[in-house]
């Protein structure tokens, strides 16, 4: 099964950025963990802070990979493009939000992602990313 | 560790109401196979169709299990005292839905519940209880 | 044909509450009367304050009935778990309220429960219980 | 006892159009039933697609039938001078939707005319109009 | 100097409605009284209960009156039209009307007809048209 | 007869103030002109920039004039205080502004003076005042 | 291929009203151009200042012509007869306006008649209406 | 003088329940203090965390006390069945909160009751059920 | 122990304004009650019609009393400037209205003071102050 | 004259994404065809789904090409940047898309850049493009 | 050049009132030290509580002085009045507030003064006054 | 000290676009002044229009400046992943824009980034920049 986490702005400073809210781990030291604890998944990862990029890549992925797990951190509140790229290509996603952003600032309750996802996990910290591959695992 | 699975309104009818939102498996053999899955699991359930018994229920076992399972149903959209009796209770939640409540009606897509809750995990079918039980586990 | 008219909170005090906006009649005293117009109706009665007990109710009897007759007084215009009851039973139902809730509060304006139902029937005093029988027997 | 159905806009399409919201039955058909059913009754019937045309209809009539059973259509959502109208004459109305518009746009869930009518009858099919004449009768 | 009335729709029951709020004289009964009181003024009067005869009534005058006195009763909170057609034409406006639509209902506070017009008067009774043939005079 | 007309903030730089929307007319040479205009009428005259020292005003001459003429000005828009002082005294009172608050911003759309007078004119220049005499000499 | 231009309130005034929005040809004038260079249709043409009569004409070509080329002028914000009529018809049709609505004022951005049309043209000036056929030519 | 306390949902676990907020002490203890404090007073107390059950308890005893003291918690903010119960019986009720709800979340800043109750008092800790009751006693 | 109350506008017109709402005791009787009532406490009264004098006042005491009982009257809906002064000084404060504030116009239902005060009292009548003094005394 | 269309985010995928909206041509062909049918426009073409690229490109061609046809896609209903782009550079621009926008979601009602362009073409399929194309020809 | 600082509401406590957000600085203490850094400038300085007070000045003032900077405080969110009066006079302002209004509560975040004024300063500590006054000596 | 000026969207084509708004001098003639103002500032410069530059800039400069002064232009009305960066940083910031934003659209009155910077200039022309400067070395 090959999956990809796709992540959006800001998360390159995971580990370095408000560490309260996010956690001191960096993002590449948890994806090694994520790597040996499901070896059995081709697990690829993508960060970038560019929306286009991000569309870009969910072009190139999309046709061929069986999920995407997607954090589109604050580009999940504002971009429409990102959420037609999701409709766009034939590959489910999953959206994850480590923090629980229903605790936070009210523009951060509404993503426009959700709805071309298949679910949403929010506010489990970095376990999120985990518990979306176990559910394409069970999805099989 | 002892889990508690609280399930509000109509989710007794499951496997028998809108089978093509929620599906076929009644949530009564839903549970037993989870509670094959994790054996080292204390895992109990409750159900009701009123507001009222489910603070009741969280009273009672908020002060002692480890985590709380919660999918208010109906009541999650229009609840005041059942996300007061969360916060009131030292147990630490996590809310579940069955669908994926950002496809539905605009009144399902706040819940009052989630800030009360460590996090949120929608439209991941039954399956999200699982991922549910997963995270109370590797939280610990 | 096998009806049941449920009613909601408060509706117990009919002919002692608020006479000048509900009449003076109880409904005890106008459901006899009902049952005499009927003969040929197998026509049952429930009435709670409990929106749980509501809930309860629609589920025992929405796989038998023939059609539900539905006043949800308050909990009409905030109870999600009533119109999801509605939604998870075969039987179909009209909506009733006695006094013209248009003419009322804003909040009593919008209902959760009319969109679950064939329809609405507002304002027409205690004789729109008998317009909703009547339009279940023309629908045969 | 003087009663007139008064119908707005399109319904003089009634059985042409979109039949599977409004029936496949014209008006005329329906009326002629009516009629024959309540022999004692006088019922006159007026239609137009022009809101001018049904206020100085409710004038001419309003002061000289018993009741008004009024179906705005479209105009029920947008026209302060249809229910000026009718609070302008002695005669009380009801008001008939022949489908649910609660489970259509939100534009069609607000009807200025509903205040000025003792109530509302909606989403009953045809059968609303004879609904309504029972009310009337009941009334006397 | 040349100026009309127009009335919108039911000011023709004038004296005939709701006479707690609109007094007990008819709208004709008013008008001998004002032509008396100007007899230097050639002044027109025109009512309809409909929008597009208003409308084609600013069109023929708008071109040759000094001003427009204009009641657009309901239909001054609902139409485009009507402030579309005193845009089109050369003459000046007041609009005028004769409860106080402010002490009424909110969706009367609103009037899309007073930015095309010179100015507005509200809540002074039938004695509002006569204070605006004063203001024609004025400002000649 | 005994009139005041109370003018609010700003009003005291009338003639020298954007005359392009309030013209260059100072309020003490109009308000010359009406005293001469109308011998009869006892007419008393208070500005204010202060919103307390308006509701001291309105106090004091407010249980012995027979009307208040009052440009509440800015106020008009934002204080509860002074419709609160105008429905506290027992003269009737008209409410006048110069420009046509319509053609301007929103915030002008909306004054809490209306709804406590017998009606408003707006928008006829500082004819208006006179139109306002002119109604309570009628009124009479 | 039939085809008919169907225009609402105040373009009568086209070439005289307004010109710096409208321009200054008449619509007839313009009519004559478009006729000369579409030789091949049956262009028909109607205008009304009446909501009631655009309906009457929509329901009277609505089941013969191949298309309804619509500019519902200030109707287009208000009327929700005229869209349900464009819905009751199998006619398809094409919006137009001569300006671009969105330039314009707030209540402008909404056209009730859009979602029942194939699509919206606006703010290409009288071209729109020649652009209209094009579509209608190529679509066939 | 006969009066009942009524307490809303989760105020059973008033001094364990985030006494930051609620203070130490458990409403038992300060209800006997209460009793000391008011001989003279037949004070009964009820609490419930269902909403029909609150209902019920306000049906049975709102014939005979002379006055309620009601602290409805979360359903304060979310139950018209509540409201509509006050209305319905003759006694008449005075609405405490403990803690000050308009320093909390938006969603406690309204409540349905206190417009069926002579008033309320917030924010003065469980000192406010002791104001309610000098309320009633000087209210005789 | 020093306490102040401070009185908004329109409030030394009590007894003789608005009788049915604010009743016909003017409040200097009423505070002569108050002073007998409570022979321990220094009470002093301040009553202004302007908001920068109410400021004043309140920046004048708010270091040295124990307690401010301020009823804003209509400042407590518009002015920020009042509240920003009640968080400027050291004393503690409780809002008080004599009517219920919850059953008059939708603009009363927000105080910008409630905020910055321990609590609100609304609608006991002039009761209220009593009951205000009452909880300093408890609390001190 | 030179002309330039610039696609806006997805759609490089015309023809693979959600055919059923946007049918099953690619761009690439289409374009092919346009120059075909208007051999004398220098016509070149732009995609991106990044929105500083277009932004770039407008910047780019803005001041030499004759007209801009703009599609944004999803930066449509999100982007100021867009909007500002078009407004700073001499070109006019038609906007362009495929879809109804109106018989979407809501959120795709609004276009930022519509008043930044002459008019706006929707719903008429690719077609809109060829349209807005005879737009700039007879504009010349 | 000559130049005003003219300060709202509650400014006269700086230094004593809630030091976190505004400095333990007083405003007189300040104003010494920038009197001393620009000795060309003549700069007056006005603080008041009124609203009135400070229109008053604005009117003195404004007709003299070179530039005006403003802190209206709470002022600022509420007063129409203070705004109307630097658009009455011809010197030019500059909005100034000491701490950063968008980090504070909603109602902050409007103020009615800002378009009237040249520009906005916010959250830049005392040192707003002096980079408005460097604003306007760079302006000569 | 080291600062650097971040510019947004279109602000490369300062002076030659929309000159009346935003003058007629090129940015980079500007900071040459800029810099020989302020010799003693390691001051640098970066200008896009591509959200994800500036969020990668801001991540790279982030950590090393001691001050950014940033102009969003358009992103700062619409850019979540903008503040985020600001937010994820060490470096303290200033909001400036050229022109006073409250004079312009509604969608330009808010700002996603001020609540993430230190402060906000607006309205002062270019100097806002040089003003910003001024408060970085003020505050060292």
């Amino acid at each position: 099964m090959k999956l990809i986490i796709v992540n959006g702005p800001n998360l390159n400073l995971l580990g370095k950025r408000e560490t309260d809210i996010y956690g001191a781990m960096s993002f590449e030291d948890y994806l090694e963990g994520l790597r040996k604890d499901f070896p059995q998944i081709s697990l690829s990862y993508f960060q970038s802070n560019s929306e286009g990029a991000l569309v870009d890549k969910i072009h190139e992925v999309g046709f061929e990979v069986d999920g995407i797990i997607i954090n589109g951190a604050g580009y999940s509140h504002t971009s429409v493009a990102l959420t037609d790229a999701l409709a766009a290509v034939p590959a489910s996603a999953v959206e994850v939000h480590i923090s629980n952003v229903y605790k936070r600032e009210d523009f951060r309750h509404h993503s426009y992602l959700t709805k071309n996802c298949d679910g949403l996990i929010t506010g489990l910290g970095l376990n999120g990313y985990k518990l979306a591959i176990n559910y394409f695992i069970d999805k099989q």
